[in-house]
C-alpha cells in the first residue's frame, strides 16, 4: 500500500525520467527533465514492540488483525515509524493504537533487515502495567499468549515469527539480548 | 537535499492537497484529487561505520568530506540507506565509498534518533584490516585518529560527535555495548 511507482516529479508534476543524475551518483534515480529534481527512493522503518506480562515475561500480547494485509492472522503492535517521532516513540504509539495496552518500553530487542520489500523492522520490549486492553479499529482482538499457546501457523508476518522465536529462547536463558536478523 | 516539499502526485503528477485521508488516519497527508493516492513521508536511515585499528582498537578512521554540508569538516563514513540491501551492507558501502578502506563489519553500536530532520543513524563498529585508504570523490582525506587526537570542534554531525564519545567511552571500561541515543 505504501509506495506506488514514482512517474512524476513530486515538485512540479512533470514526468520523471529513470537515469544516472549528474553528481556521480551510481544508481538510477527518478529526475524531472522540467526542475532537475532527483527522487530518491529508500528504505522504511516499522516500529512496534513485544508487550509481556508478569514478572517473568511469560505472556506476550499479540493482536489479530483487522485490516489487510493478513486479516485474521496474529500479530505484534507495529507499523511505519513517522515523521517527528523517535523509533521508541513509534513502537509505543503503535502499541497504544493496535492494542490499547498501558505499558512501559524496555530496550531494543530486533533489527529486521526486510530488503525484499523495503523495509526495517525495529521492536522494543515492553512491559504490560495491566491486562486490561483496548484495541483500536486495525484489531479485532488483543490478548496474552504463553509460549505453548502462541498461534504460529495463524501469526501475520514472518518478522513477527522471528521476534517471538528469539523472545522466547532469550527468556529460557534468562537473559535478554539484542538480535539483527536479515529476513530472506 | 534530500526531501523537496511533496506538491504534485507521485503517480499522475496532478497537484496533491494536504488532508486527512479517508481511511481512519490521523495525519494530515498530501492526497490526489484525482488519482486518490495517499502520499505518506517517513524518516530516512542514515547507515555508516566506527571504523577502527589496532587490537584495542585506539585509532578511529575520520574522513574529511569534500561535499557539503559541511564541507571540511570531518565525520565517520556513513550516508543514506538504499533500496535492496541492509543495513549493515549499507554501511559497509558507505565505509567503502568514503574511505576506501579494508575492514570487517561489527556489531552495531548505535542508533540515533534525529528526530528534527527526520532520520535515524545507524553506526556500527567495523575492525580495519589495513592502514592503507583510497577514499572516493566525497572526502578529501581520510585517516586515523587516537582519542587526544580527534578534531572535537570539527567534527561534521553532532551524531558522529555522539558517537565518537561512547566509543571511546566503552572502550575505556573495555566493553562495547549498545547505545540508543536521542539527538535534541
Amino acid at each position: 500500500m505504501h509506495r506506488p511507482p514514482l512517474k512524476h516529479c513530486r515538485v512540479c508534476g512533470t514526468a520523471v525520467v529513470y537515469r544516472l543524475p549528474d553528481d556521480g551518483d551510481t544508481k538510477l534515480r527518478a529526475v524531472c527533465p522540467a526542475c532537475n529534481t532527483v527522487h530518491y527512493e529508500n528504505p522504511l522503518n516499522v516500529v512496534g514492540t513485544v508487550p509481556v506480562w508478569g514478572d517473568d515475561g511469560g505472556q506476550v500480547l499479540l493482536c489479530k488483525r483487522n485490516i489487510e494485509p493478513r486479516w485474521g492472522k496474529w500479530t505484534l503492535p507495529a507499523g511505519f515509524m513517522e515523521l517527528g517521532e523517535t523509533a521508541a516513540q513509534g513502537a509505543a504509539r503503535e502499541t497504544d493504537e493496535e492494542a490499547g495496552a498501558r505499558f512501559e518500553m524496555q530496550g531494543l530487542f530486533a533489527v529486521m533487515n526486510v530488503v525484499r520489500v523495503g523495509q526495517v523492522h525495529l521492536f522494543y520490549r515492553a512491559r504490560l502495567l495491566g491486562t486490561e486492553f483496548n484495541p483500536g479499529h486495525e484489531t479485532i482482538e488483543a490478548r496474552l499468549f504463553t509460549e505453548s499457546e502462541i498461534p504460529w501457523d495463524e501469526i501475520a508476518f514472518k518478522t513477527v515469527k522471528e521476534t517471538l522465536e528469539r523472545y522466547f529462547a532469550d527468556r529460557r536463558q534468562g537473559r535478554f539480548g539484542f538480535h539483527e536478523v536479515d529476513i530472506v
